[in-house]
C-alpha cells in the first residue's frame, strides 16, 4: 500500500523533531530510482538539517497562498530540514518533468518514514542562491519543506469547481480534490 | 515499502494480459491524491484499454531514443493499456510539476498492482489529438503505456557520466543510474 493518501502538503511541523542523514538519503535514493526523461539525470539536491541555515532558508519561502491571513509556520512548528532542487545545466538544457516526478518520490518516501513536507515553488530564488552559494550552472527549481506534521489535512470533495484549500475553526486544512470520474475525460475498451 | 526499485521504465509487456477497469482506477485514484501546484488540478485522463484504440495509439508513439536498432515492442508485446495525459485549458493556463508528480504516482501504483510502464514524451501529438477526437481545450502531454511487463530491467552504477541505457545479448535493459552521493550537491547540518 502506497501512502498517496496520507501525503497530504504538510506546512506545520514538530521542529525539534530532526530528520536523520540517514533518511534523507533514502529520500534522495527515492529520487535516483525515479524516472528521468532520457535518463539524463540533471537534478541535484542541496539537504539543509541544520537550524542555523534552516532559519535563512525558511526567509525566502512564502506559503499557503490562499491563506491569507497566515503568514507561514511559527517559530517551533517551522520544517527541520529542508530538500532543494537544483537544476545543473551543465548536465543538461531542461529537465522535462524530473521536477515533479522526483519531488513525489521523496515526499513519498518522506511518509513512509514517519515525516512529511510541502512542495514549496514560490521562492525567492536569487536570494536563496546567494545564501546557499550556488554556482552559476545551478540553478533553484523548488523547496522541499520537510518536518514530523503537526497538522491534520482532510481532502474533501471538490463543490462548484472551488479549488481553494481552507482551515476550520479547529485549524484542521481542508483540501478539495476532484473525483475520479471528473479526472477521466472518456475511458475507451474497444 | 515503496516500489521505486521495481519501478523501472518497462517498454515490453505479455498484451494478452489486460488490465482490469478498477485498476486502471486505482491508478487515476493515485494522481488525484498527489500534489497539485496551488491545488488546481488542471490534468484531465484519457484511458485506452481497448486493442483497437491502443493499436492507433501505439502508432504515434516513438521508443527508447537510444536503441537505434529497435523501432519499439512488437505484435503481441505492446502496451495493453495508456493513460494519456490532458492538459484542461479551461481550468488552468499551466500545470507546473504536476504532470510529473501525477505520473509517478500512476506508475508506482502500477507497479503496487502487478504492472508496470512508461513515460513516453515522444508522441505525435496533433495525431494523437484527432485520433481521441480530443476538443481545442485538451492538449496531449504525455503518455503512459503500461502492461504486465515482459522484460528484465536493471540499474548499473553511471561510468564516466555516460547515462544512455542499453541491452545486453540477453536483451537484459540496463539504466546507467549516478549514486546518491553524486546527487546531492551539498549536505549542510548547521
Amino acid at each position: 500500500m502506497i501512502p498517496f493518501e496520507k501525503n497530504r502538503s504538510y506546512r506545520r511541523f514538530y521542529e525539534d523533531v530532526t530528520i536523520p542523514e540517514i533518511d534523507l538519503r533514502k529520500m534522495i535514493d527515492a529520487a535516483r530510482l525515479s524516472p528521468s526523461s532520457r535518463n539524463v539525470q540533471p537534478i541535484k539536491y542541496f539537504i539543509s538539517a541544520g537550524a542555523e541555515l534552516n532559519k535563512k532558508i525558511f526567509k525566502t519561502l512564502a506559503w499557503a497562498g490562499y491563506l491569507k491571513d497566515w503568514g507561514g509556520p511559527k517559530e517551533g512548528e517551522q520544517p527541520s530540514a529542508y530538500i532543494i532542487q537544483l537544476h545543473d545545466k551543465n548536465i543538461a538544457p531542461g529537465y522535462s518533468c524530473d521536477h515533479g516526478i522526483t519531488a513525489q518520490s521523496i515526499l513519498l518516501e518522506a511518509v513512509d518514514l514517519g515525516y512529511g513536507g510541502c512542495i514549496i515553488a514560490s521562492v525567492k530564488r536569487e536570494e536563496l542562491s546567494q545564501i546557499l552559494n550556488l554556482p552559476a550552472d545551478l540553478d533553484i527549481i523548488n523547496v522541499l519543506a520537510l518536518g514530523k506534521p503537526k497538522e491534520t489535512v482532510v481532502i474533501d470533495d471538490i463543490k462548484d469547481g472551488d479549488y481553494k484549500y481552507w482551515r476550520d475553526i479547529d485549524e484542521v486544512h481542508h483540501v478539495p480534490k476532484r473525483s475520479v470520474d471528473e479526472l477521466i475525460f472518456s475511458f475507451n475498451k474497444i
